[in-house]
């Protein structure tokens, strides 16, 4: 045999058909709790042009200056280009770092830089959270509803969610003592609680003012971390801000912030702020996942944050989304049929309906994706079946006309149904 | 309460004192493998401009195109912002999926673009498929030396490493029968040989073309997965290739690569080829750990490999390596002590010193800083407590010169130490 490649005549492997798994007796057991969600399933036909898609939560873009930015980057990789291309360390760069505590200031957060964590967006930061807390059979508290990523993570690590109730001013703090004590008094241990308090993904509403100490006190009496999940936070219509948890008890709060929803999403750049000790085994955790983060996303955010106006720049998305909320809404009061329901979102990216009795969102589905329109059924956003008579619709992506049609459409889906 | 935020008047918090933990009792068990490497602990002194490092293992990127790329990532951003800057796939833009197997033919390999999965660096795909693979307590077989990052990732699933002797020709096949045979009869589970056939990390050597059918029949008669990490196989000093494990065996062979090592690391954009069953579970997995890799990064290097003569480039680097090589080469034959003896590298980053009795590299560690440069001390890749006598030197970064002023004073330390 020669030190040349053999040549491999066979054509090219074709995917296996579905079902057939000749690795099955091998996998992890946590491989078990790898599912795939309702929106990634549907991802093809969603994707066809003459679909509204209500289902996805891609924030619109077009807002984002692009030739300033390319130039920026041309600038950044002909200059600095040995650096950004380069390695860094796994903490994240520190003058990244430090430009995200002056974020988080607007959410009235006070942190010193080397708590804070780059990650590969925030849903890499609930991963290494979830990797770090959570053995098999742990227990983590979450509203019900509750975003689908983040349920998909807590059964990757074989975790147990335990749902909280919801009302108009978010989780409810009476529901969550009652959860915690119930959870604790069958002898399982609860990691934390994972809560989205603004604009909440999917329900659209966000937690009282008033109710938000009295949460981070009652976590702490049950001696539960609190994993505080803010992407859409600087997303209020009115430019109205709110307490974060984490301004409220920097010991036992773990805050995730993003760069998706305010910046760009394709940049991956996300961060987790936690109490010194955690942050030491986050950055351990980050070093063994991925070595560190890319080394260039972070320096374009970095120089976005010192030479753009980001702040200026969040206005024109949260006036662009307020559009497509008062689009979504007016639509809802035009075409949706009597028994319905929905939330009033002052933020965010979510509206959350409920229909009438006998309706299962989850069934309607394949009608409504004939009729050219879907959704993100309810069910989704729950671990405990709950859900069956609600659905998720964004109005994040669409234009506001398409929006309009798309409801058009799910109304006529339900009036069908019922 | 008002709805702005509550000014927090408390000073920034500063870190914890070390080894003060008040989340101890609440970690998940995975948590305790987490633990520093040296190298990382080192990496403040290391960065002195003083300390030639031999210790690292960062690319020397002095030859890239930065105009180039500048003008490249310029016209990606201003052209197709609107898609670079998005969400995409957890599975990896089609496109750059197709060129990954061009790459992939260098080495014998056919396969398909729809079984490669775009990952954030190879170590994300290492820690997915430790993820999907291995319940604490499993075994994972790798050669004695090992990649530290892959020690940690598989210590962070809890699974134990059983090492294979290695010799000038690699991965000993006799050794690896007999671990197998020794861990199986223990009653215990391999869930994968984890190897790097090519221009070892840390050991320099590449396994005999003669060996590697032994290898793949093996693993296959054991039901044992292979998972091939191949970082270096294009950086042959003369420019060969190896068949790789996977043109062998393509139901049974995991295969990792990276354009880390050709390209640029601070991208961060690897991939994992793996047979069509696992691949779908391995695109759950990356969308629950980040819902998908940085699309910016992976239209770079998608562009890059269009447009680029980046078979030239990897020539340039290439000789560029050779060249630091055969300095450190030079400066060992110049300079070390008898009784040392060391590997001669035909590609990639490192050459292995063994030295001679009576000297522990860890130990001597401090000295050698206070000498100022710095190494791998050998008992990092090795998880039996082995490597004592031995030591990784790289040769990628320092220029020659340097190289040749490091390996001097590493050699003074040792002839101190005799």
């Amino acid at each position: 045999m020669t030190g040349s490649p053999a040549p491999d005549l066979r054509p090219p492997v074709s995917p296996a058909p579905p079902g057939w798994d000749p690795y099955l007796d091998r996998y992890a057991v946590r491989a078990a709790g790898l599912t795939s969600s309702e929106i990634r399933s549907l991802f093809t036909v969603v994707s066809r042009p003459e679909v509204v898609s209500l289902a996805g939560g891609l924030p619109d873009l077009t807002g984002l200056p692009l030739d300033a930015l390319a130039a920026e980057a041309a600038r950044l990789i002909a200059q600095d280009g040995l650096s950004a291309l380069q390695y860094t360390s796994a903490h994240g760069l520190p003058k990244l770092r430090g430009q995200i505590c002056d974020v988080m200031k607007l959410e009235g957060i006070t942190a010193h830089p080397d708590d804070v964590v780059v990650s590969v967006g925030s849903q890499m930061g609930l991963d290494l959270i979830t990797r770090l807390f959570c053995d098999p059979g742990d227990v983590v508290v979450a509203e019900g509803p509750s975003y689908v990523g983040a349920l998909g993570c807590f059964a990757a690590y074989q975790a147990q969610v335990a749902h909280v109730a919801m009302d108009e001013h978010g989780l409810v703090p009476e529901s969550l003592r009652t959860t915690l004590r119930r959870v604790q008094a069958a002898g399982r241990r609860v990691k934390f609680l994972y809560t989205i308090p603004n604009f909440h993904n999917p329900s659209g509403v966000t937690l009282a003012v008033e109710r938000r100490a009295e949460i981070v006190e009652i976590c702490r009496a049950y001696g539960v971390l609190v994993v505080e999940d803010n992407p859409y936070g600087m997303l209020g219509f009115d430019g109205q801000t709110y307490p974060a948890l984490r301004s409220l008890d920097q010991d036992n709060v773990v805050y995730l912030g993003s760069f998706s929803k305010t910046f760009a999403p394709g940049l991956r750049v996300g961060w987790v702020l936690s109490p010194a000790a955690i942050r030491e085994k986050l950055t351990l955790a980050m070093e063994s996942a991925i070595l560190c983060p890319p080394t260039l996303n972070q320096l374009i955010v970095s120089r976005y944050l010192s030479s753009h106006d980001w702040q200026g720049q969040i206005d024109v998305f949260r006036e662009n989304y307020r559009r497509r909320r008062d689009a979504m809404l007016a639509a809802l009061e035009e075409y949706l049929p009597p028994g319905c329901t929905w939330t009033v979102p002052d933020g965010g990216f979510f509206v959350w309906v409920t229909v009438p009795e006998g309706v299962d969102t989850k069934a309607l589905l394949p009608r409504a994706l004939d009729a050219q329109v879907a959704y993100a059924s309810g069910s989704g956003f729950f671990t405990d079946g709950s859900g069956a008579r609600q659905m998720r619709l964004s109005f994040c992506y669409p234009t506001p006309e398409r929006i309009h049609e798309g409801v058009r459409r799910v109304a006529a889906v339900l009036r069908s149904a019922l």
